[in-house]
């Protein structure tokens, strides 16, 4: 059977390097044009030291109809913004699009529009389908846009979506408290990821509503709530390069809900997931577990005393809440096994 | 003027070693006796080694007469349950003692007892002065037995305090997402803090209620609420090793609340408080910003989405979440500036 | 074609955990028994978290008869010391055994006992073959029992080969300064791998010719120089998790040598290794660049205001410089291309 | 007694923020002007969060005889190269300035020239006195102008000296391999102090022989030696924030030479220094013992099978290899105790 071939648009930033590691280790797959914007020309291993060794290739300049005759499908991973115009042209070629930013995540385009301003191609939003595979399988099999979901709405919403999906919370309680390393801010150079100011220190940004990726989370609870949702949703950055944990409260109804029957809840969505374990009660999730992997750990626990839900679940940013996820997206949308490529245990210690 | 003579029992501990550092750096202290435990007879700089080249004593073993004899003030830094003993031991003697444990914080013996078992001294509890300075200044000046609150009660009562006192939340909506650096979990070497399992990775632990520094925030929460209060605690530990970041969520009251009211309620509270900074509205506190100093440094947002309050409190867990506050009480009871031996800035980056 | 069936002494340790992520990733390999010590009867998602989801299986104890019968070869990592008794067992069944310890590394009794005292199966030293492919490939394609080195060794002597096969550096003159992350130290928890003593410092350990691995790059050396050798060898560790960098210096013969001729000379040796990548001079090689990978990247320098060579060496202690070293191993001996299972470019950032 | 007056120029780098806390923490030093660039007008605790609820005062422009006035001693901490200029304003104006940039390091015209290019104050070259009080204190104590030694030659420089001076190695066969922490490389974001690219990893930087505080060290080596001297130095990047462990190696002259006579060596060279210690033969330094403070830790070690020795030295670079040095030089120039506002123990853990 011949290989799918994929194109890499973006590749030297943070999510490029790890979707070009998870494609070389992909049965079905082959790599087809690795695109850069700084760097063209240049020897990938240059760019990317990690591939020092494994890949020859050269870094090209994007052009839309060399991509896309080469390319059965092609992954984005460009800034949020820079990424609409580049599918638009991907997309009117026939090519499968996976892109990693947020340009087509939000379905209504008024949120968009307050979150993100204008958008570039309003007129593909309706195509692009939610590529948060768990809850979107069916529509993914035969999307030809795929809007791969952020890493923050990837662990807030798997966390959370068993509980709202079977009204084990009240929705308007929710409080999603979230901590990331720092690759999830790229590689681009700044004070905030300069290693003497953030090494050894914690802090908040954002705080109170002001992520972009609150809408998402948004979204993706209110269709499993059939109602509007808002969330409270603060990131914190913790001095790791790599993982999200999301810890997620609601106050619990009933108010005797207890932990088992929310893990329940959890097992039943996810049954058939193989990109998603729920803990057993009682274990919490550490995100040094699934680093490198695609995979998600849920727990959950219920304070008693207070009537609340505690909700956790922790990915790696780069795989599940980024590259990981587009190529289990793909894995669904070419019929490959969800989890084809994918199946490694995490990087540990 | 006298020097005032103190001792430190359990100083080969982190908490031990912080109260070592200040006190060689408190113009208006004396170091007495340097007491330990399994060290007993080394030279201090063998068992810690931070101090070589500044001091040559040897640690002695607890001889409570000889201990008492030779001090004004007794820092105890044991573990909890062990720390009652010795307590009792120099309060018959006459001693100032200010213990760093939890075997006096509580109040209410019932509590205790729910928390930790039995009490070894329980007829010296109603003694007790809860020693945040902040909320009982003037208590301490005539105590004799002070309570050093622990590192997440610290930040977590001075981030909630001023909200609570001026009824701008709802009592039974406070949940407290806390962040921990590694220091706080003692030194005995354990797989949770070794580095290879934790120097990558963020968790969870002691979700939903199960963390015995719950009721000293709900206890200290209550007396300004006059009701009683219930929280929502949940720590995190984080690879780095001093800090701790308290991230506090509440429904404002009005939910026309905003960021400004809160801090001038915060403001008014710690009027006069040296070791309390509330930042600006919109700048979050870092913990590196406090590394080494007496210092809370508070944050307030509102989500106005959500009419949720976002409190933040940064401390240095060993200094203002224990060593620094010790000293702090230790100079309202003396009769000291507040700020004696704690004006350093902090040791950044 | 039937795939391999392989097994792992000593599962529940870092090495053995990494073994287990390369089987899995391996096309050729089918993993037979998980063996451990303490965690018998346990998934082995319970004592190794990180392969939650991926792996269902229970960790068994050791029974040579049950394994052997189970296993074409089996990969013991084990304590050294403790794995002589083992490795007899399993070669008196006939098994091909790949031992990740000392214990059959040293080919000179006499220097063996001076380093780790009596040996507990030293009829079988001889049959030994030490298991770094790019200097003993045709060897290790008949071995049945195969040292795998130790990770300072792999670097140090993959740095140092080139130079001292083609006599491009004075014997008596060579000097190995390595840093380490601290997952060499194992799993045991300890002081010296415990977060808050280790997590912001910088340390030698086992100065001057003390480290148990000097004699491994002796006996290497001095196989290529063909005369006995002796190197000045210091590790130190450094609060990461994973890598090392061996940092080697020697005097330059001539004294006109250039870094282009090391890194030809280098080229030459490495001509056909996979897991060899020697870097343009001018790069220095960072041990981020291959985490989780198979790879050793080289680089050379001449100071030419002394007239020494600086070889620099960056690997994965855990792959190149245990686990993927004997995956390496075992592909060479059962005829597998040597790079099968070991392709992939490194976990980066 | 009047306290002294002190400024700093280039306040809001990492040397500045440090030479501001340990001047709040001298009991005879006032601080009179704050100066900086690009943060002109803003408070200090704006530029330096460190610094909040501690200083009040706001950052000036550098404007010569409005600095001058109001100091007795200026601490110019600026990039090398930008020193000078104001430097030669200072001392027009009779200042004594304490210039932590490289610019008066050098002695000889001819060595600056070559390493760094053309001297913008020439004339002021043969005044400076270099400011490593251990081995120039006489010289110090009517010094207008002290070059402060960079924290590399710092940590090199102690540990050899004791070996040079006495003849105990031989003088042609010097390697250093140092160590540091990122703040080293200053504030300014640039991609190698990047947390994902460089907060697990380990690189040498500026190998064989380019590193700009290579001629540093071999002038004050050459000082003691009577003659020319030329080291192989190799600096590494390691990621934490603060610490330098410098590790040379050397041959030793007798072959017999034993650890316990070089630490003597040093012992007798350090007698009466304040901020060295010599550790006891067998204890390797770690940089945390000595963070925050001004303190280098020396060991010794002698690999008896190649006759080398080991010399190591851990210094916090910001601190007695940047900020504490100068003020430790202060307090000679002005006849202070050596130690005076220098004597805390390390912040540790």
């Amino acid at each position: 059977m011949d290989a799918t071939r994929v194109s890499v648009v973006g590749a030297t930033g943070y999510t490029g390097a790890e979707l070009l590691r998870l494609i070389a280790g992909h049965p079905r797959l082959e790599l087809a044009a690795i695109v850069g914007h700084s760097t063209i020309g240049q020897p990938v291993a240059e760019a990317l030291p990690s591939v020092t060794g494994t890949l020859s290739a050269r870094i090209e300049a994007f052009d839309a109809s060399a991509v896309a005759s080469r390319s059965d499908a092609v992954f984005c991973a460009l800034p949020h913004g820079a990424s609409a115009a580049v599918v638009r042209e991907l997309r009117a070629l026939g090519t499968v699009v996976l892109d990693l930013s947020a340009d087509f995540r939000l379905a209504d385009p008024e949120v968009h529009r307050e979150w993100y301003g204008d958008h570039a191609a309003p007129e593909l939003v309706s195509q692009a389908v939610y590529g948060l595979v768990e809850l979107h399988r069916e529509a993914l099999r035969t999307a030809d846009l795929i809007a791969v979901p952020g890493c923050f709405p990837t662990a807030s919403i798997l966390a959370l979506a068993p509980l709202v999906r079977e009204g084990l919370v009240a929705i308007d309680s929710i409080v999603i408290d979230a901590k990331t390393g720092v690759s999830g801010a790229g590689r681009a150079p700044k004070l905030e990821a300069h290693l003497p100011e953030i090494g050894e220190g914690i802090r908040a940004y954002k705080v109170a509503g002001l992520h972009r990726h609150t809408p998402e989370i948004e979204q993706e609870l209110g269709r499993l709530a059939g109602q509007s949702v808002r969330v409270t949703f603060t990131p914190h950055l913790i001095p790791i390069t790599r993982g999200v944990l999301a810890t997620a409260y609601a106050v619990a109804t009933p108010s005797s809900l207890g932990a088992e029957r929310c893990a329940e809840a959890a097992r039943a969505l996810y049954d058939g997931s193989p990109a998603v374990s729920v803990l057993p009660v009682g274990t919490d999730p550490d995100t040094l577990w699934v680093r490198g992997a695609n995979r998600a750990l849920l727990s959950y626990a219920v304070d008693a005393r207070t009537g609340r839900v505690v909700a956790q679940c922790a990915i790696d940013n780069l795989v599940k809440g980024a590259a990981g996820q587009a190529v289990q997206c793909l894995n669904v949308r070419f019929g490959f096994d969800e989890a084809e490529g994918l199946r490694a245990p995490a990087v540990w210690p």
